[in-house]
This record gives C-alpha cells, structure tokens and sequence, in this order.
C-alpha cells in the first residue's frame, strides 16, 4: 500500500508568525501523498471578541449557536484555510482547500440534544474517501478546514482532532498511514509544564492509567480518544509532536495494546 | 464542443434570503456543465462596518489594505462560498468551493500603484483551464469566491464581474460558452429607474454611445466592459438577466460588433 501522511495543525503554531511559516516550510517539503487538517479555535475566539459576541465554551468545548457558526466558517474555512492554501502554494505545495460541504466530502449530523446543546457541531458520519483518493492521484494536496456538511444544507463545526482520526481510519484500507498531530508541544508530557518529561510511546493501557490518574488531561483527551480509537480501527501509525518532529520523527509514537495484548 | 454555462450571481441577491434561496433552486436545476462565480461586497462592508475598519472606495472601486484584505478573504472565500456550496449540495448539486489559490486556479499579480494604489487588489494573468476542465469532467460544479492568487504567497481581491469574463475567454477554445450575469435588475436599463426600460441586446457600438452620453453608468461599466472583451476573444454568449432570466432566458443579450461587422 502506498504511504499516505495526515498531518494536524493546531491553533498554537497558526497564531504564531514564526511557528506558522516554519511549519508551511517543512509541510510543503514532506514527499509523497499527503493531507493537512487544521484548526484554528484561537483565532475565531479573537473574531467573536472583536463582534461582540461571548464566546461559549463548556468542559474546553465550544457551544457553535447561529452567530457563532457564521464566524467560525469565516476563520476557519476562510481565513485561515485560504492564508494556509497560499502560503503551500508559494512553496511549490498542489494545496487545495477544503470544507466537508466541498464535494460532500465530511458529512456529518447535528450533535443531538442530551444534556447540553452545543448547537451547530457536527460528530462525523461518513468520509468521500473516493474524492480524497481522486485528488491525491491528480497530486492534489487536500487541506482540511475544521467544518463537516449537514445534507440538510448546512456546515456543522467539528473538532479537528477527531476530523484528522477519522480521515485516517477512512483512508486507512487505502493506503498505509501515518497520522501526525503537530502542536506547541513536543509531544504527551508526564508533567505539562515540563517540556523534558515527554512519553517516547504510549500504548491505550497506559493512556486509561494516566487519564484516570488525571495525569493527562484537557485538550489531550479528544486528542488521545480519537488516536486510539484510530489505532483499533486499523490506523498504521500515529504521532504526537511539534513542528521538528515532523522531520526527526520524536514526539510521542502511539501504539495499540488490546488487554492482554503483546504490544507492538 | 460542449456547452458550458458560466453564472455570475451579484450582491444583491446573495444578501436577500428569499432571493438567495430562489436563486439556488434555479441554478442547481441548470442541466450540463455549470459553474458559478459570486461577489459579496455588501457583505464585506458589514462585517467591515462591525469590526470597525473604515470601508475605502475610490469611484465605486474598494481600496483593500490589509485588514481589507482579510475581511474579504473570510466574507468570499468563507462565509458567501462555504454557504454557498452547502446550499448548492444540498440541492444534488455536486458544488465545490475555490479560491484562485486552490490549484492555482486563477493567477494575478497585484495590480501596479500608478495614481492610485489598490492595494491587495489582483489583475487576472492566468486562468488554470486544465483543472476546470478536470472538475467539469467529474462531475464537479466550481463555485468561485472573487479572490485570485499571487504567486509570491497571497491572495488578491478580485473583481467578480472580471474573474467570470476571464474564466469564460479561457475556457472559450474548449466549450460552447454560454456567461449569464444574474443581478437584481432584469437587465441593462435605458432609464435605471425603470425596470420596464430593459434593452433586448445591445451591440458594442451601441454600448459605447450609451456609455459616452452617461445612459449606462457605474457598476454597469466593468461588468459590460468585461463582457465585450469576451466576446471580442471568442465567448459565444453573454446574457445579462435576473433570477428569472436564468430559465426563461429574458433580459439583455450582447451581441459582438465590430466596426463596419454585420450584426450577428
């Protein structure tokens, strides 16, 4: 099977200059089939900020009502999707943006209403692996904008952690993948403010350990749930890393390990 | 050759619901190749007005600076396109959303200062035709945002009126093309008041006595200027209508005329 890379970009690194161009630098280098997801929650906060509008935000979530999904598709799937789209394109990089709206290519349902409403958020139903699979023959690079597509008609926000595991695990009968989450960190740390304590590998058994010890927490849960979730549906590989991780391979390398399982 | 319809779809009915929700339902009928290409200044001008960036026009012509540059990249190519795409496949119309940036579709420099600068304004060099013609033949319907791309890395604000001229001189030498600008009005008006003042066709030399004696002015002037451009570099068919016309094909047709050339 060909190798097919999924890179995730978080917020931290697309609201720092810096960071931002150095990782268009390194992305647009990396050889063969490969996919971008980013998201870009800090900027649509400093939007809503600047309109006026309160942003909602429970357990690290965010409540997406009408004003909110406007402003979220304005920064995600405008700004920050066409800013990334221009920045490849200047580096030689076939980068293509993309909605799940485009070609019917996320489609997902509205989040039922159960204890809380968050509104306009989509939990994804079904990736057009066969489009994706298209372009990446037509040497197309798709760069994912966090919003799947309601077929009722409109975008829903989705969390683009999970968004990345699910093109992974979508593509994975296609091609061998390597799905890479880049952020400010360099990668799943015992002790979050220290940037030495990172895990070289963490395999789900461990992961429950840390998570009911609370020694992992926050915004690395959706991250870490997904990656596993991911990796017991045939994911090849997953990684967890900053931006230099994306060429020397260090970060955290995740790896499944059933109960009772050996582990690879 | 193939018949290709190119729509181009104003301000006014993209800000009007009832008028946007009509117009989708039209367009997502049209059999055959299609593409759309939509403005969006009102828009913009809101969402300027709301965060507090003055909105600069120079002879009904915006002047876009950066932070112009960025409302107009999260106005057209976020919320009007994404919007757009979603309404569009919710209809069983396989849209799909671009930018010039994606694929390089639409190339332009930044528009030289002579008296005036622009700013971040683009003038088309270069129309993608091959991966139009790629998408037509997937199936895909392209709807475009007025954005260009410069090839140093950024995205140009673009007039839409122009962008649909040169998309359809491009495509010109591969299909029959029909270029329908659909606006509120029913069409090119002798008396601007009077929507019963439509003209049935107009020819370039009538045009340039209308304009000469002020009959047709303002944002009439780019959208005809562009047009007989097109005709004079091979498009077959310009309409100028509203929502209605799409089907019925009322409205102004142009018509190709040069000096002393019978009328066609």
């Amino acid at each position: 099977m060909q190798k097919l890379r999924i890179v995730k970009i978080g917020g931290a690194v697309l609201e720092n200059m810096p960071d931002f161009t150095e990782f268009l630098d390194v992305f647009a280098k990396i050889g063969g089939n490969k996919i971008l997801v980013h998201g870009g929650g800090r900027l649509a906060d400093s939007l809503l900020n600047r309109l006026g509008i309160q942003a909602k935000m429970v357990d690290g979530r965010r409540i997406t009502d009408k004003d909110t999904l406007d402003v979220v598709i304005m920064a995600y799937g405008g700004l920050i999707n066409k800013n990334t789209v221009a920045g490849l394109q200047s580096r030689g990089c076939n980068a293509f943006g993309l909605s799940g709206a485009d070609g019917r290519i996320i489609l997902a349902h509205k989040r039922p209403v159960q204890d809380l409403d968050y509104g306009y958020v989509g939990d994804i139903e079904k990736v057009n692996s066969q489009m994706i699979h298209l372009f990446l023959e037509m040497g197309i690079v798709p760069v994912f904008s966090p919003l799947s597509f309601c077929p009722e008609g409109f975008l829903l926000n989705t969390n683009a952690d999970i968004l990345a595991a699910e093109l992974a695990i979508a593509l994975s009968s296609d091609y061998n993948i390597s799905l890479i989450y880049c952020f400010e960190k360099a990668g799943v740390l015992l002790n979050a403010p220290d940037e030495n304590s990172v895990l070289e590998s963490l395999d789900e058994r461990e992961y429950m350990q840390f998570k009911s010890r609370g020694i992992i927490a926050g915004g690395m849960i959706p991250k870490l749930d997904s990656s596993f979730r991911a990796l017991n549906k045939g994911v090849q590989e997953i990684r967890i890393t900053n931006i230099k991780g994306l060429t020397n391979l260090d970060g955290t390398l995740l790896s499944y390990c059933s109960s009772g399982a050996v582990k690879k």
